[in-house]
């Protein structure tokens, strides 16, 4: 078993050692099904802290070479971590991260119905012409939507610094390590001369 | 003739002195007077600078406290001036503004129609329950609604470090000192907690 793993589940989830080890032993070593499962279990406490209220946080901003501005409000549940460093850094991660991906929206869930819809369409279009079998593009375009939203999702992106991990893993690490829940509620981003 | 009131003609419009002198005489000293009568006829370099585009510029953020965040895009038409200290300033200025005075539009003409339909059928029912005559509703309504959203409005606003000046016109006067459009094209400020 490896000790990188046991130590990078632990972060994730929150969990001990103890409960780290069985998961993996049960997904045979295999470190994406082990934090799946932990996941459907409800085992996993930075997810359990996910469902807390976050009020407290900070309102980040990042000026790339005044050419590119973002401002962010990331939550967390107590103003003693919006205070600590490891908050205001992955503040500033996150708002650096922003400048760089351009994202247009937090999560998937924030993207209009509209806009979905609109996309869903098209992409039916394409497959239908590109002659997939009929009963098989309901799938395809599902797939293909995801991922169109997905890159334009802060949350579904690389992260700027670490193209291994999402930003929506970097923001659950911290929530391992600061023991509150984490938000990033909002963002705004304007690049020069961009058209609206 | 207040010597002060010709050169704050002049940084207003960019006209020379003797123009502004004769604007001032011909409004019998009435500076508000002088003015709108030479923006009636046209005088003002700076109006005149103020339909050419406008595609250089910088983006400013400004962040009070991890409180309030703001980036804000100011258009100017060259980069020579985007760099220009006067440029830069104003727009440290026009963001530090808009941190303080929370607008929530640049100017009236951006105010949604669907608000602005809103806010005047309020205002109707307002005055009509107060029951002012019938004939004069309109026109206490439509004062009523410009009031309302000049508030709401950037360049309405009393500039937050001096406020017996409107926002527009400390821009006006830098257009005049820079010899360039300058447009507040768009913003965004955050404040920590607040509903959407």
């Amino acid at each position: 078993m490896d000790i990188e793993q046991i130590k990078r589940l632990r972060e994730l989830t929150g969990v001990g050692i103890t409960d780290a080890k069985k998961a993996l032993t049960e997904a045979e070593g295999d470190f994406d099904e082990a934090l799946k499962q932990m996941r459907k279990k409800g085992l996993t406490k930075a997810e359990k802290r996910g469902e807390r209220e976050a009020r407290a946080g900070i309102i980040g901003t990042y000026n790339h070479d005044s050419r590119i501005g973002v401002v962010v409000e990331v939550n967390c549940e107590t103003d003693f971590v919006a205070r600590n460093e490891i908050f205001t850094d992955l503040v500033k991660d996150i708002s650096m991260h922003i400048a760089a991906s351009a994202p247009l929206y937090v999560s998937i869930d924030d993207v209009p119905a509209e806009e979905k819809n609109k996309v869903e369409k098209e992409f039916t279009e394409k497959v239908k012409t590109e002659g997939k079998p009929e009963n098989m593009v309901p799938q395809i375009v599902e797939g293909m939507v995801k991922k169109y939203f997905a890159e334009k999702c802060l949350l579904e992106q690389p992260f700027i610094k670490n193209p291994d991990q999402k930003v929506e893993i970097l923001i659950k690490e911290n929530i391992a390590k600061l023991g509150e829940n984490i938000v990033v509620k909002r963002f705004s981003r304007l690049a020069l001369g961009e058209v609206e």
